[in-house]
C-alpha cells in the first residue's frame, strides 16, 4: 500500500482505521483479518492499530460497538470460582441489556439475523474470543460444546425478553431470572450428565 | 404436517383473503384483528374466510407461513404425558426447522427481529396459541412463566443452530441436542423450584 506524504491527523486516524476495519471484518471475517490488513486499508503504519486498540480483539470491539470486552468480563466472572458462575454470568448479561450498551446489542443481533456475513463474523468473534475464553477456563470436557450451550440459553433469554418482550420475561428481575436460568447455565457447564451421550454413543466431530 | 387452507376459489378469494389478513395482521397485531375485519379489508362475505382458513388462527398461520398448527402439535405432544415432555418438544422443533418449512421459520424470526410490529405479532400469537396451549396443559403454577422460560431455550438453540451456525450445536444430531437440551425443557415445565423464587424468596433448589 503505497503510502501518502500526508499523514492523517490524530483525530482522523482512529476513525480511518475503525473505516477500514469495518470494511475488512466484514469481506475477510473475523479469523480472516490482520492488524496489517487493516492498517494497509485505512493507509496507516501496522503500529497505529494496536497502539489505539491494543489488539485485534480491541479494533473489532471499537468496530461493531461491542459493549464489553471478553478479555476482561470472563476472568471477572470466573474469579470466585465455578460456583454460582451461572447465576453471575445470568446477572452480568442482563445489566448490559438494561444499559445504555443493550441499543448496540440489539443493533448487533439485528445485524447477525439479517446478514449471513454478519452472522459469519459474530460467530468466529463469540466461538474465539467468548466461549473459547469460557471453555479453556472451565477445564472440563467438550468446553466448546458446553460453551455454546450456554449461549442457546442466553441469546434465547435476550431475544425473549428484549426482542419479543413477552410478559413473563420482560417483566421478571434480574435476580429472578438468575435464580431460574443460573442453574441451567451451571449445569451445561460443570454437570458431567451434560456431555455423557457423547463418550458413550456415536460420535460426530464434524 | 398440513397446511391450513382449501384449494384456490374462483377469482383469488383465498388470495385476497390473506393479502387482506397480512396487513390487517400487521396494523391490528393478533390480538386487534378480527375475522370481520379481514373480511371486509378483502371484500368478501365474512363466513368465507372460515370456509377457507377454520379460524383466526388458520388465516394468521397461512397469511404468515407459520409452518406448523399449535392446535396440532401442543396436544400430539402432550398426549404420552408429562413425562419425557421436554425431550419430545426438542425434538419435534427440530424436525420443523431440518424440513423444508425451516426457511419460512428463519423467514420469521428475520421479521420479528427488524420490525416492532412483526414482533408483537408473533408475541400476541406465540403467547396465545402456542404458550397458552402449553401453559394451560401442564395445569402448574406460574404456566406463563414457565412457558416462556422454554420459549428461551428452543429460540436460543434455534438462533445458535440455524442462524449463527456455532460449530458444536450445527454439527449435533437431533437425537444429541434432545438428550442436552430436553432435561431443561422438562425443568422449566414441572420442576416446583423453578419457581419458587416466586413464592419465597432466595430458595435454591440445584
Amino acid at each position: 500500500m503505497p503510502r501518502t506524504g500526508r499523514r492523517p491527523g490524530p483525530g482522523g486516524t482512529r476513525e480511518k482505521i475503525l473505516a477500514a476495519a469495518r470494511s475488512r471484518f466484514g469481506q475477510e471475517g473475523y479469523d480472516g483479518t490482520t492488524i496489517r490488513g487493516i492498517a494497509a486499508g485505512a493507509g496507516v503504519d501496522p503500529a497505529l492499530v494496536p497502539h489505539y486498540f491494543g489488539s485485534k480483539e480491541g479494533v473489532f470491539l471499537a468496530a461493531v460497538e461491542f459493549p464489553v470486552d471478553p478479555a476482561e468480563f470472563v476472568p471477572r466472572l470466573l474469579a470466585p470460582g465455578i460456583d454460582g458462575l451461572g447465576e453471575r454470568l445470568v446477572i452480568f448479561f442482563l445489566e448490559t441489556w438494561d444499559s445504555p450498551s443493550g441499543a448496540s446489542l440489539l443493533g448487533l443481533i439485528r445485524s447477525v439475523v439479517s446478514s449471513e456475513l454478519a452472522a459469519d463474523l459474530m460467530r468466529e468473534f463469540v466461538t474465539r474470543e467468548v466461549l473459547g475464553r469460557l471453555a479453556e477456563a472451565i477445564k472440563l470436557d467438550h468446553p466448546q460444546l458446553r460453551a455454546g450451550l450456554v449461549a442457546t440459553q442466553l441469546v434465547g433469554l435476550a431475544m425473549l425478553r428484549y426482542v419479543i418482550k413477552v410478559e413473563s420475561l420482560s417483566s421478571a428481575s434480574r435476580g429472578e431470572l438468575a435464580r431460574w436460568i443460573g442453574p441451567t447455565i451451571q449445569h451445561y457447564l460443570t454437570d458431567p450428565a451434560v456431555t455423557a451421550s457423547r463418550r458413550s454413543t456415536a460420535r460426530r466431530r464434524r
